[in-house]
């Protein structure tokens, strides 16, 4: 049952990026870093991967023939995955930063914008912490074990955060393009450039509802990490100096 | 500490009614029902209370002065609570339906729309089955128990999905009036109305996130809870036939 909503996942997460490409290579003119709108594309591709591979990188833990591993192992293998994602968020923020500045468009106005910029920045954070704390030996223990609780709560937050910032930025663009001046047909009239984009928006919701429900599963969860948080939050990377 | 966590989310909570109302009073004109843009004003107001009291609803096991009480008792302000939550959300929807079909536009095009919808229609499935499985014996004690989880979990995914369709709408009612041609002020030139309504977008998400932390605080739950899924579940309202 595991293994059939972790296929689930992964359908829709590869759905998701063929439709990212698809809207922006058919409708949007296909991708450049010159400034354009074309640059302005890499945005939501960097975005959707972002999300997807953030997705996948919180369900490490949960992969069953993961669990005989070596702890240092899964937690090396978690932040390598996140450092990607971020890295893709990153570049998915100089994409829209630099076609605002070429266009003259004032940066972060919208609250698509505050809120996807607040989850890039909050994440940055949780990386670096995760990273100090559980691969380094830098903090005591209680402070490990105490900040544990914090970012499984953030990094299940972040799936929510996302979403909104998703969701709203798809609303944002075609409200922008179909019903600018030289669009032929309106949002509201429901061409098929807004049924791709609408439905990208759907399976990106349906792709965050299955790993909320892998990550929620107790029984999906690691058999370790029902035994003490301490356990989980011992194991740095480096010994204790 | 729970307290002082539940008196942030009311006072978020409090606080973002409080912006909703001033937003439409002082800048969309205010409420009336007469199809015009003052309709439309009750859809914002209204889901926001819906939010909000949504939020109250989900918490109410969370309460320890609660813990000594019946606990048919607490499903019935479970219950009542959210079907009060679910009429705010159908009037909400009917506000934005007599304003768009007054106006001759069409409904449900919007991924803001068509994700807040399938929200709202998810939302009366779960009380639907809610009382159903809790309150009435009508399913059998393996049925209760196996869909408690799922209850659960989308108790909590409906909090992600309305603040997935509360940013958008805010993103979308900006774009509309303040880029419209009789604007004196767009969007992207923040003028006040756009602050206000993206400080409520904030405050929002700052409202679902606590409300978020202190559902998943393993201390924070009702004692009984840690026993046995099962004990909740046979505790329905009626006693079997």
């Amino acid at each position: 049952m595991f293994y059939f909503a972790y296929s689930l996942s992964l359908l829709f997460g590869l759905i998701c990026v063929i439709i990212v490409i698809t809207w922006n290579t058919c409708y949007r003119g296909g991708f450049a870093w010159d400034g354009t709108g074309k640059m302005f594309n890499w945005h939501p591709l960097c975005m959707v991967s972002w999300f997807v591979l953030y997705g996948n990188a919180i369900l490490v833990y949960r992969l069953p023939f993961t669990w005989s591993s070596n702890k240092i192992t899964l937690k090396l293998v978690h932040a390598a995955l996140n450092l990607g994602a971020l890295i893709l968020a990153v570049i998915g923020l100089l994409a829209v930063f630099g076609f605002h500045n070429k266009m003259h468009i004032p940066n972060l106005y919208s609250i698509h914008s505050w809120v996807g910029f607040a989850t890039v920045i909050l994440f940055s954070l949780q990386w670096l912490l995760g990273f100090l704390s559980f691969l380094l030996p830098c903090a005591p223990l209680w402070v490990r074990a105490a900040y544990k609780d914090v970012h499984v709560f953030f990094g299940i937050c972040f799936l929510a955060m996302t979403i909104a910032a998703c969701l709203s930025g798809i609303n944002e663009k075609l409200f922008f393009v179909l019903n600018a001046a030289n669009s032929s047909t309106p949002y509201m009239k429901l061409p098929p450039e807004a049924y791709l984009a609408n439905t990208l928006g759907v399976l990106l919701l349906c792709f965050s509802l299955t790993v909320a429900w892998m990550l929620c599963k107790c029984e999906w969860k690691r058999p370790s990490a029902h035994t003490s948080i301490l356990n989980d939050a011992i194991e740095p990377l480096l010994g204790e100096i």
